[in-house]
Parts: C-alpha cells; structure tokens; sequence
C-alpha cells in the first residue's frame, strides 16, 4: 500500500510500504476512506518530536472502514465504518479507569502517527481498537466525522471543559487557527456572553466571527482594552491559548480576572514565564492537557443533530494520493487561507 | 492608644496613637485580647508590599473583644468575643456574592495592616464586621483561635481546597515554615495516604513528622525520587508551594504527575518559569489564591472537635507591648525555632 | 398607596393602605414601576401558605425606583432603577455566606409577599436592600427586568443548574407553564441536543417549540417512548419537574436514565412516591431547591446582550390597578393562553 | 469442584457441579481462596431477586489465585493473587468509558451470582477480568482484601462520596449493620466533626462507636433530637441510608438539614413516600447508586498504608466447605453478632 512516510526532519513521501496487519488481539485493520493533516504532524516535520523516528507513517485523524479485527475485538466488526482517533486506550489503567485516555499507561494515548504507524495510508492499524473508534451512523460524512479526530475534542476538552466555561462568560481565545476557531465554536455551547478573539491576521480574526467571536482584536492593538471594555475592566473569565508560544500563553494570563481561568490547548516547545508576583493574590487556574476523546461519543450525537459546524472548518479537499501537496498548502495559511485539508480515497 | 506602626522599609516602632473610632455605619472596634505575626508582615518591612504607607498600623491576625459598632452592624454586641479575620468583605459585590471575599471589589478584601490600620494595637476599627469577625465559643482560647484569622484557612483553602487533596492521596508540601505545616495538618484533613514535606532544614522537617508527614526530604537531597518511590513512579496527585520562591514553584511542577493540581500558596516577588514545552501534554492544573475565609465557621467548629493542633503551632508567647521582641524572634526562625508568636493583653 | 392586600383564602382587594417607611438601616423604599404575578401567589390566594396572614401584601417580583435608603445602604442611591428579587439576603448567616441566599436564617430568603408586605403595590419596602436589589441598565425594560425577579433564576437554577444539565444531553421538562417554558429557554444554554416537553395541554406544547423544545408530546400520549426514542431506549439525562404534582414528579423519576438528575421546581403541596424499589440501584440525582439568586447578575448581563427571549413570555400587560382583572386572566391559563401577565405604573 | 447453588427462595446446597471453563478471551478462571456472604445474597434466598434462576452459583465477593486466562486479557497471569469485585465492566459502553461500570451495558455490572455463576465455589469464571480482578500485594491478607470486593467501595462510593461528606460536617448514618459501619469508617476519611449512629439495636450502636460514631441513637429514642443537639437546630450535613426499608430512608429526608443530601446505599423491595410538600423548598439532594468500584485500586492503597480497619469487620471465620452454616450465622445477626463472615479455602 501507499502512506505518508516520514523521512527525517524536513522529509516525507507518499512511499510504498508493506500492508498492516493485525498483530495483537485488540487491533483492528481500517481502510482509510478520508483522513486529515494536523499542526502536529508540522511539528513533527520540523524535527520538534524527537520520539518520531524516520520510517513512520504519520498522521491521527481518520475515518475508514473495518478490513479485519483481533479475536479480542468485541464491539467492531468487519465493515464497519469508524471514527479512528488520535487517542488510543488500554482501558485498564488507572488513567484509562478514570477515562483519561490521553495519559494512558497501558500503551496507549497518541500513540498513532506518533509510537505507531498512522493513519496518513491506504491502510492503518488501530490497536486498542475498541476504546480507540467509534462506529459512524450514516448521517454523517466522512469530511464531518474526520474532524471529531482531533481538532473538536481536542479545543472542546483542553479548551472550552478545562476553562469551565459558563453562559454569560466572557471568553479570549488567543490564535483564531484551526483550533482556536473549533475552540471558538465549542465555548458557544456553553452560551457566553462575549467570545474576543485575538490574532496577528485580520483574515482569522474574520474567521472567528464566523464562528461565534463577537469581538475581534489584532494581538497588536489592545487586547487588554479589548478585553476589559466587555468586562466592566475585569478581564476575562477564561482565557484559552491556541498558540504554543510563550507570548500568547503570557497575554492570557493578562487577559484573564481575579479567579478565572488559563486552558492552555497550544503544543508548546519553549517555556513561558509565570508572573507569580503577580499572579499569587489573584485566584488564578491554569491547565494543560492532552485530548482524552471522552466527550467524542457526545460531540458525534451533537454533530449528528446539526449543532457543530464543520462545513466551514474545512478549506480544502485532495485525493489521498495527493497528501504531499496537502501538506504544502496547510503549512501555508497565510497565503492558501488553509484551515482543514481532507484527503479522500477515490 | 499604643500600636505596632510602620515607618517605611525596616522601620516599625510600638508607639503612641490615637485610638480607633467608629467611622462608618458597618464598623466595629475591637480591644484587641491577643495577636499574631505574619511573614506577610516581614515582607511589608522589607519593602515589598509598596502600597503599605508609613504610618500605617501593622497586623491583620486577632482576637478581641467588641467595644462599640455602627448602625448597620447586625450581628455583634458591645462586649462580644470575636475573631479578627485577615480578610473583610463588603459582601455586596460580585465576587463576594460568590464567596470570594479576598477578591472583594467593594472596600474589602485584604485591608486591616495593609490598607487600613490594622489589629497590632490596643484597640482596631475592623471594618464590614459583621463579614469580618466571627463571634468565638467560650472553649475555645484565644491563642487557639487567633489561628484562625489567617494561617490555618489560608493553608486549608490556597493549599488543600485549592490542590483538591482527596483520600488515598500523595501531597507533597514544598516548604515546612508555619503556613506550610499548617497545610500539612489540614491535608491530613482528607486522609492522603503519603504526605511528604521537602525543606532545606532538618528542623522543619522534624516539625513537618509532628503534624502529620510520613515521608521527608531535604530539597538537596533528592525530593522526585522520594516523592516516585511512594507513587510507582508517577509522581505526586497534589503539590503544594508553601515557600513564595521560583525554584519551589518548579519543583512542584517537577514532583506533580500528570493529572496532578499544584497549588501554590506562597507570597511570590519574581516571577518563575513554566515549562509548557514538557507541561503541556501532562494535563496539571495550577492554582493560586488569596483566602477568602469561607472556611473558617467549618475549622471553628473542628477547633471546638479537637481536629487540629495549634498548640504545637505557637512556639512564643509576648506581652503585646513586647511585640518589637517578638517580631525579632519571628523573623529568626532558623535561630529561634520560631512557628508562630502570639502576643496577648495583660 | 394603594396595594394588592390579601384577605385570607379566596380573598384579595387592591386597597388603600399606608406608605411603606424605612424600618431598619438596611431597608429601602421602592416605587414600583412593573410587577408581575406569580403561581405561588394563586396559591397563597388557594389557602395552601398558611404563614402568609390577611392583610399582607402579596408580590415578590418588580422593578422600580428607590425612593429612600437607610443608612446601612451602600450600594443603593435615592433615584436608581432597580429589580426588587423575590429572594431577600442578610448576607451574613452560614447559608448567604455560600451563596444560599434562600435559606438565609438571618430574617431573609422568600420573605416579600410572604412574611413582610410585598410589592404588588404602589411602593413597596425591600429589605437587606443591597442583597435582595440589583440595578438595572438603562437598555434593559422594566417589563423584560420584571421576569429576572423569579421565574428565570428560578427555572435556570433549580431547573437547569441542579439538573446540570451540559451539551449533547436530552433534557426532558414536564410541565410547559412560565416556569417549564423557562426552563425550556435556560436549558438551552447549554446546547442540549434534545429538549423534551411534556404537558396536558397541546397550546402548551406548541409555545415549547417556540421557547426551544424539539419533541413535544402529550402526558397521556407516551412520553416514556417519546423520550427512549431519542436516547437510544436509555432515557433522558436531565428531567426537571416544572408541575409541582405527585404524578408529574413519578412521571420524572421514570423518564430520566440511569446515571440522571431529576431537578424539582414545582411547589408541591402533597407529598409523592419514590419507587426505591426500583431506583435504588439506578445512580439517580433528585434535587429540589427554592432559588438563591446567585445568577441573577449573569442573567441580566445575558439579557442585555440579548441572549434570552423575555418578549415572548408576557402574554398580557395592565395597568398596576387593574390587577384584580390580571389575576383573574393569570389564573384561567388554558381559557387565556396567559403565561406572565405584568402589570405597570402608568 | 464444589459450589454453593442457589435452588430457589429458601433453598440452597454445598453440591458438585462442574468446573467452570474460559467461555470468552476476556475471561479468567479463578481458584477461590477467601470469601464471603452479602446482605444481598440473603434478599435473593428471600426470593427478592428472581432474575437469579435455581441452579445458579451465588456470591460476589472474592479473593482468589488466577489459574487460566482468554486471549484477551491483558494484565493478568496465571498464578496472580486477585480481588475478584462484585462488579464487572466491559470498558466499551458509555457507562464504563465515564467509569460508571455499575451501569455497563456490554454486559457487565453486577453479573457475578447474579446472572452468571458467581464465587461461592471452589473455582469461579470471571468474565472482562482485566476490569473486573485487581492484582494484590502481599502484604495485605485474603481477609482483608475480600471487603474491598464490595462492602468498602459500596459504602465509599454510594454513601461516603455521593453524600459529599466534608471536614466539619455532621454526618448521620442510619442503620449500623455491616454496611453502615463501613460507612460511618469510611465516612471518617474526610474528617467529619460529628458522626451521628442510628440503629434499632444497642449492640450495633456500640459497634458504630468502635467504627467512628461518637454520637449513637436508638431509632425509638428521638434520632431527630440527637441530630439537631450537634448541629445547632439545623440537621445533619449528610445523611446514609443503609438499611433499605421506607421508615429508614423517610428518616433521613427528616433528619438533613436544607441544602443537604441524602445518600441511600440500602437496597429497597418497595417503594417510599418523598414528603415534597416539605422538601420542595429545602434544596435536598437525594442520591441512589449502585458501586462502580471505580474507588477500589485508592481504597486498596489505603489498606495497604493501613487507613482501613478491616479486622473489626469480620467477625467470624469458617472454612469453605462449611458455608451453609455460615449462612446461618449470618443471617441471625441479632443473636449471632455477626457483621462479615469469611470462608477461606483450607
């Protein structure tokens, strides 16, 4: 078969490699029938996850159709369609009992395109196959359910639950990219008041409003004022970082009030400083966190019943044979407007 | 009156002033039966908390008894015992309709030694009283219950409350001074399964056994490898930052596991460094705060029980016109084994 | 003034009475601008509140002008536009210190129209004035301010709060009357993927939908089918009892799933049956509550924003001396299609 | 091997019957080596639980040595010393991946004994082994660890933690039989001040004292009296029930202070009254459950640190083949005293 080989820093090709099989009781094998490119996967090209070794397949967001199951598969069968997502689980563990995939002990968590080979391929093998996929009702597309990978849990969890947004909350979101937008999108499940969001370009910040900010500002101008003017000066509620760099990680915990909170949802690679002498009196909650997927079952009945948006979330459509090019127009946003690019077996 | 009263950086005197009068309808004046010191009043001499004028009364930690109140106070009578809170709170705003009196936007929040003149006297205006004071049972004694006023919900609610501590955990308190064995004590309040102290004193550590860690480490010695060898390696559920330092900050973001809450209750002057780049993907949470004394009707009455020891917290005792003395021995705990330093009326 | 004086069971009279004066240093003197009629207020009319005695005043739900302050006030100025709350809160006693305002055991809680003379009158005197008043913006109207004295924190709090109801459940609601229809609104908040109403009456059901219900169906049609048809045969995540009878609350603890909430807002007057028998081993949550108006802030920062439908919840409006007539429509819903009825100073 | 099987209401016998096979790849055959008789068991020879047919191996409570494994299970090994729970979970259903495996839909929940042959025998089949055995250290004895296989985690979870029990509170627990002293133990973890007993039996009332109580009542004397002695007129914090009759639970709605919650862990056969006319308004919490031993691998940490009291719960000791007669003594506790009884393999 064909998959998306990494090569290096800087090195991929869409290369022939030998067919997956199943290689423990709990794999399944997936024919991949659309599948998406991730900022990480950038990250990873770039050389900033160094437990990604040349030869493997990347990529942890896909859609495809049962080919095979191990014999201690219990909930999957052959021809199923599925969700295959970014968080696989061992089920066993004591994260995994407590339902935090993300940090499972077991040999799981993002392992796909990461410890294991990919879904960035013809074909791809899902270990931990029952807890790592989710059977797809016929309502929903394929370019919609790719983006319940990832993208949606990943802003809805780290984001918007980690912020324990509220209605009639004022929420920043600083990055209006692809999961600043999803993040965006998922605080309006909880009715805020106010959404601002914050950026460098005017065309995301055009984005956001598209998809709830009712409040936009370049990271430029006055954030702060931006902020505190919808807030009686306050400041935020919650302050969601959709960035990774200490600057934008440090403006929200700016932008946030006495006794709100920090979700951080950004991949970070340097550290920030934490103004403490500033920040002890004022009853701030900073998280961190990897996506767990727990909420995927619910944001697929959600996506079912029409109230996620994921039409606009996604700019541009290939063929998987054209996954190179793929890449090269979603690690140009600026130029190409690139927010999701789904790639389809034709 | 006499009274403890700053008089710029490194300057404090026990002078002549006159006495505190009813100045608005909200008031109480309090005759002021014993008092404590706090490292907070240390770094107010050291010149750290600028907004502290000269001239100001110091201390912000009593017991007393009533002398006269306003019109608009309800709930005390000339002549009733109370506890002299470190926080007051106009009860009216918004964060204080919330409980969350310390942020209080209406006048209160932090003021008695800080703001206005404080409880380091003969005689205190305490003002919104009736949010401020709490009227004490008969068993209970004064040095007891001036514990009350700061040190034990601060360590309870900043430390414990904020960290989440829950039975069966790991804590592990960073610092071993007085507020952090006072977070140690109401740790214990949870029943964790290991508490470990780290200091860079053997003493503190020895007083640390007292009020309840099983396990101690000196913080040049090696506090991860305590702090794993009793979690399997995964670190501790909950860290506590009891000192106010940069390095005690990131040590408990070291000792942390992933899905662990640091909760930082130490006074900080600098700023720390957050590694977002190893934090980001290992779901913490971090906490900081202000009491806001919501506990503290719930620890009088585990005061009243017999649940927490402040007899071993309270190492010296004064006359209140030795209070020069004592904030000597106070500020000389490595010399003079000082926790806490009580001053009484005679 | 004139006042809505109540005169025992059956009995009520719009009456010349004295002007209200300030009591106590807390009091303030409200003209009323808008008042509504609530469904306890009928049933204090029914005989079923003995503790209201003839001659009280009814009404706990107005907007107005302070006219005088006592001394105690802070916060309240001669000429400000408030809402009068039908809760009232010392803001001192263990309860208003957590926020249960209405529970409060320091002389507040639900004492308008109930325990002290109300505000269906010319001028009404609210207690705790700083607590049990907020003021309003000049954008908001009187009539939709009106309905965030009672109904909407009420349905929001004790329906949809206590439910905890989060995006993706299915909330069914029993009863569509104001309080159902309300809660129908505030559930929507938090992006519910189903909304279930349940009523007797068909013009019920039909204002549902228009306040956010996707499935309607008759009590005596199936509601049980009508909600396991949406929920995959397990049931509804959140019921909230919006009737206050024996039945409609057995009907709830038969709709909700394994693992739900049961939220109670109905006024019951009877008592009803809890089949332990079978829900003993189901996981349910039952709460009931009277609301504290905690969320009365947020709410109106929401109404403000315009974020809840008020204009379709009043279906006829008075003079404020017409209200033996208002009663009369507000009391015949099925013959009137009456939902709130608010009656104005003109 | 021999087993004890149920023979219908009343009937039961020490037979032969076969040794039970890995039917599954998730199952694991287990030798029995300790165990022992719930409360439960009883209800079923009472003929109160029909869905268990005659002919059915009863008993859920296990510690046991892994003889056989299926393919699919992953974390467990011949000759491994587990607790057999009385919960199983399939891990894959929506109720499992929320950690609510009481409620699993996949199969499992309480099945052993129940409906399929559970582990009063000499041998036992445990189906979803991974999720359903936990690995012992040595250091805790079979007598012990045999309580966490339900009787802990049922009175932690469904009493202890549904009731949100708090440092301070006053919680009262009605019934002292077996499951009522774990619940008064377990409730001290969170360092109630007060821990009220209710019990018809003064043998029972002084067996709460050795297990926490330090206030016990006989329910003929005035329960709600004692309650209110400690709790300055207003009720108990929390109140567990732990009998499972309607008198025993409608006690408890009485005996709860406004804005408390009422924790049933008893398992009922017919139905109570809810005396809503006076809860309405009182913001109660009433919560039923069935164990999710979600709690169990925190509570076994704890028994190894030795913050359980395990050995005052078993009160005699038999070897396996004499389990009818330890029925006996179970079921006569009154004259018997007997709280657990455990049957070890010889």
């Amino acid at each position: 078969m064909k998959a998306l080989v990494y090569g290096g820093p800087g090195e991929k090709s869409w290369s022939e490699i030998p067919d997956p099989t199943v290689a423990g009781p709990r794999d399944a094998i997936v024919r991949v029938d659309a599948v998406t490119i991730c900022g990480t996967d950038l990250h990873i090209l770039g050389g900033d996850v160094p437990e990604v070794r040349p030869g493997r397949v990347l990529g942890h967001e896909a859609v495809g159709t049962v080919v095979a199951v191990g014999d201690g598969v219990a909930n999957l069968t052959v021809g199923d369609r599925v969700l295959a997502s970014c968080i696989s689980a061992c089920g066993v563990c004591r994260y995994c009992r407590e339902g935090v995939y993300g940090q499972c002990l077991g040999g799981g968590g993002w392992i796909l395109g990461h410890t294991v080979d990919g879904v960035q391929a013809e074909y791809a093998r899902v270990p931990f196959a029952d807890l790592s996929t989710y059977r797809l009702p016929e309502t929903v597309s394929d370019e919609a359910a790719v983006l319940l990978a990832d993208i949606l849990p990943t802003s809805y969890e780290v984001g918007v639950l980690n912020g324990g947004v509220r209605p009639g909350d004022t929420v920043v979101v600083v990055g209006a990219g692809p999961i600043g937008l999803a993040a965006i999108q998922t605080a309006r499940l909880f009715s805020p008041t106010h959404v601002v969001a914050v950026d460098k370009a005017q065309s995301r910040l055009d984005a956001a409003k598209r998809f709830g900010a009712d409040v936009t500002v370049l990271v430029d101008d006055d954030p702060l004022d931006a902020v505190r003017s919808v807030t009686d000066g306050l400041g935020a509620d919650v302050a969601i970082e959709a960035v990774g760099l200490p600057g934008s990680f440090e403006l929200c915990t700016t932008l946030v009030r006495a006794g709100g909170r920090v979700a951080n949802i950004g991949v970070h690679g340097a550290p920030a400083t934490l103004h403490l002498e500033r920040l002890w009196i004022r009853d701030v909650t900073i998280t961190t966190g990897l996506v767990d997927t727990r909420t995927t079952p619910k944001l697929l009945d959600m996506l079912v019943a029409g109230q996620l948006d994921t039409v606009h979330m996604v700019t541009h459509r290939y063929a998987l044979d054209q996954i190179v090019e793929a890449y090269d127009v979603f690690a140009r946003p600026a130029e190409t407007g690139a927010l999701k690019v789904v790639l389809t077996r034709r």
